[in-house]
């Protein structure tokens, strides 16, 4: 067969891309700005939620002698998550509400090029649940991309600090807000919601990267079409997941306040153009008033679910849900790592997700089948562990402990002793995947709790809780109330765990210098040896961290940065000055020795090898 | 002649006492305290508020390897003035309103002992005319002295922070406030006023150290026995005062809301048994309103002057006024710094006060005898000098240039150009003595402004200023608004001058190691070696520095500390977030820039050599 040279090179191109390379509609930009190492372009690091960087300046060996290279105040008190930006010489910080962006240059010191601060209604502040965090800004095509407390998500021109556009994606008024950062994906923004403690139902949206412009919305549940799904398609535990999956599975209209909010991290895979994420608690926390109409349990879905999506219009590709008619608000929203490892002998396209219930699971992440579901915290108590016989009606479902059923146990009874609490053996904070190791570094809480529900109505706006819960350390343990792990997810297994005294609520990062490091809530920041966990540097930052560690380089140094400043929902106590034991939903209690060890106040510290 | 041998020693002991030694009676665990250089057990680290540390493991050839140790957020925006004790193993860290003071472990990696936070009404703040500023707590006798901004001064145990005693030192009602440290001396606290700038008439108080009862109060102006002055012994440039020296210089009930707070430092000569303060200026800034009944300019006594007192009844020995009929706000509160120089080929016992108005002045601090006052900021052009003719009816008094007159220009006239500004060739940022080099190292403003008054009538309470105010750098030198100096207070000579582009608001350390530290309003802490000023060290922290260094040894180890945390009266743009180049009495305006390098965040950043 004959053809054009230039035909025949194009139908390879896309042979090629299907297999291997990104797709032909990737957001270049974003490709090309991950791929290099010397920068940090999105939160996450990469579209696979690695945080690895193949920088290695800083080793192992050397990082013992890491000093403090400049440290920069945000002026702005409360919890600092997420972390920074780098595109060539320009670093982009952010800021908790008020949601500050900040341009530095770093070939002049840090100078500040600009400062952009949105206006925002502080009457937005009481509706967020967990702190006043924001996690972090994306940069694509010239642009910057904050979605602020009050839904609003904004590009600005990456130079000058100029907004370009906004969109309104949320009313706080009914409880919706953001806290996540947004992802760039193609010529789209996607962007998620907060607020399944105010009855919000969650969704993603998808806006115009150039215009703000919605191009879709797809919610967690609901009818069919308001989620986007194909319901002979969409599949789930490798069957389609069929009419009204979502409808079916609630009680009267108690879907529209069900929550099932997004506001975790995103992941894309260019080569199967898929995006990732997971979805959060059905409202309320009272599990006795969610119960089916014949008074037992119902999967209220797709809350606490995975989500593969197409981003061009939204689609899904397959749902897994980790925590069917959760009982204890284990929220679905952690990170999907993306990451080709080995699982049973096998070399598999995996996710690989640290849900708040304690499992650890690894999935193929292009059918969404399960491969592994297993306990990554030793205290998890509230499950024997998920069905993995694919032949059993409960394949896939975690085999709850009656004892820790706060559902079994009735409305206004308090069950005692639950691990993980409700913040989870993760919340937020984001692992990293080693590639050199093939092991992912987990920072994790090792928290138990006393749940009681009780019976609450909705009105828009206000809180829709309906549970006072009570956290503390996992009793029988180091004492402490959390642990920096390695992890096989291949296997299911921990490689190597240390213990911390409070919760690791800061991201980690690992790097091509076989180091790992994360920041603790008393304020350290500390490098360990991938191999085997042993500490090989800490230093003590002005506050808590709970910022997510990254790295970039610039003049020819390699840069380790992470915000300090104190707050999430672990430093909630702290943040908002709570001091009631059950406030912060529970925080408080558990959290309340944190004052002995430090104070608020929003800062970023710059670290490097001396000379 | 025989005698018992007791009485012959005690006799000896007295003898010494009053030559070489300390007054019997001098605070014992003060001078104890202070004479270990491993502490830091008051704001100015000795009497004598030379700010030098006899500390010499970080010296002038290994501090360019300073690196970072440590980090301590205080949880508090705006203004950081003042810098941290450290006694024994203990570390005391003060903030601005609302006046936390925290005791931190060194020997537990800071760990936080006891946090004493006042309740304080927030109608304080807007009384307080140029930040919420504090300038330390101070220690003696296993007490920790906090004035807070509502003037209530504060005995705390300084092992548990439990507060022993409170005394209430003015009215926040009628604007009395407080921003000063406390000076402990003897068996009492020495405690000054805030609020010149609210018609407040200045006054020192004694309260005794264990009980918090007040023993003597000595106003600035008024009446003689209220301002405890003896008209024929208290002397002032070698002659009596005489009677009503202060009430004589004022039109009618003026001196009744007259000004003369007493903000500063304070500090002692256990030998001569005397404090030193300075006073500030007569109210209103617009001297129109103040002219004499002739109309002519009055001296306003004793207003902007030098004070030295007996601590234990307030009897003022001598008294020197710098600038009589002040027209400009050149408040006289910067510190006095004792020290035994040469001066004209004669060791001298001296005092050495670098005054807001741009002379560095020093006396005999025995007999205040003038023996130079000479410009140390060379953009001064208010003043010709000062009348150093001792036969001269003049002597004594600085000779105003009429172009620069805001009397003789009048009421509602613009006098443009003068310099320096109001906040002074230097404000309260504490210059620091070197005995190695016998050289004064000095944090200058370089600042220039035009100046407005206007009629303005008393209010209790409300803002009583009667000039608009626009500051600038001073022209047609290096561009910037400070130098950091080195002065030979011996022959009135700048010895060497590093500019800087902000004012140096910071308070320097000089150490046995030769080198002299201080911070800036961009941020940056810097070493410079104190033969030549060459700039060994430099470290960005994360906010402007206002704070002052101190140094101490803990674990055999020399480390070195400041607060950073931008406001103070050149910070005030920044730290109220006010963006009227007039507002702030004139400091936004020329201090605008600092945007462009920080943000408001209070923390400590502590300096040691790695290893």
């Amino acid at each position: 067969m004959r053809m054009a040279n230039g035909l025949c090179v194009a139908a390879v191109g896309i042979a090629a891309a299907a297999v291997a390379g990104p797709s032909a509609k990737a957001n270049d930009d974003v490709m090309k700005q991950t791929s290099n190492p010397n920068q940090w372009a999105i939160q996450t690091g990469d579209y696979a939620n690695t945080r690895y960087s193949k920088l290695n300046q800083i080793n192992r060996d050397n990082v013992k002698g890491l000093t403090v290279s400049w440290t920069f105040s945000t002026g702005v008190l409360r919890g600092h998550e997420g972390g920074p930006l780098v595109i060539g010489d320009t670093m982009y910080v952010h800021t908790p509400f008020p949601n500050i962006v900040y341009a530095l240059d770093l070939s002049k010191d840090a100078k500040i090029i600009w400062k952009y601060e949105p206006k925002q209604d502080p009457a937005t502040i009481p509706v967020m649940c967990c702190d006043t965090v924001n996690r972090g800004v994306a940069y694509a095509d010239g642009m910057i991309f904050l979605s602020q407390a009050d839904t609003a998500v904004v590009a600005l021109d990456a130079k000058t600090g100029k907004e370009i556009w906004k969109a309104v994606n949320g009313d706080p008024k009914k409880g919706e807000t953001n806290t996540a950062t947004v992802l760039p994906v193609k010529d789209k923004i996607i962007v998620g919601i907060s607020g399944a403690e105010f009855g919000v139902r969650g969704h993603v949206t998808a806006y115009d990267m150039k215009t703000g412009k919605r191009v879709w919305r797809a919610y967690s549940i609901g009818p069919d079409d308001e989620m986007i799904v194909d319901p002979e398609k969409t599949m789930s535990l490798g069957k389609p997941i069929g009419k009204d999956s979502s409808l079916k599975t609630w009680t009267g209209d108690q879907w529209k306040t069900g929550g099932g909010s997004t506001w975790g991290w995103y992941s894309y895979d260019p080569n199967l153009d898929l995006i990732y994420y997971g979805t959060a608690n059905p409202s309320t926390w009272n599990p006795v008033q969610r119960a089916g109409p014949d008074g037992k349990p119902i999967d209220q879905k797709w809350t606490m679910s995975i989500f593969a999506r197409h981003p061009d219009n939204g689609m899904a590709a397959w749902i897994y849900q980790m925590t069917p008619f959760d009982e204890w608000d284990y929220d679905g929203i952690n990170e999907m790592i993306l990451a080709d490892i080995d699982v049973g002998g096998k070399q598999r396209q995996t996710l690989v997700h640290f849900d708040r219930n304690g499992l650890g699971y690894t999935l193929d992440r292009k059918t969404g089948e399960l491969l592994v579901a297993e306990k990554y915290d030793p205290a998890v108590n509230w499950t024997t562990g998920v069905v993995m016989d694919k032949s059993s009606p409960q394949f896939g479902r975690p085999q709850v402990v009656s004892k820790y059923s706060t559902f079994q146990n009735g409305q206004d009874v308090n069950t005692k002793g639950v691990c993980p609490a409700a913040l989870g053996s993760k919340d937020q904070q984001p692992a990293s995947f080693s590639p050199d190791t093939k092991l992912f570094y987990v920072p994790t809480n090792h928290v138990c709790m006393d749940y009681e529900p009780f019976k609450v109505s909705y009105t828009a706006g206000q809180p829709y809780v309906g549970a006072t819960l009570s956290m503390y350390p996992a009793p029988g343990s180091h004492g402490g109330m959390g642990n920096f792990i390695a992890w096989d997810a291949g296997k299911g297994k921990i490689v190597w765990s240390k213990a911390e005294p409070f919760s690791v609520w800061s991201g980690a990062l690992t790097t091509a210098g076989g180091i790992v490091c994360y920041g603790t809530l008393e304020g350290y920041f500390k490098c360990l040896d991938q191999k085997d966990g042993k500490e090989l540097y800490k230093f003590k930052t002005p506050s808590g961290v709970i910022g997510n560690v990254m790295t970039y380089m610039n003049g020819g140094k390699q840069y380790i940065a992470v915000y300090s400043g104190v707050g999430g929902w672990a430093g909630i106590g702290l943040a908002a000055g709570l001091t009631n034991p059950n406030d912060g939903l529970g925080a408080v209690g558990g959290y309340a020795g944190l004052k002995n060890y430090t104070n608020l106040g929003g800062s970023l510290t710059v670290f490097a090898l001396p000379g």
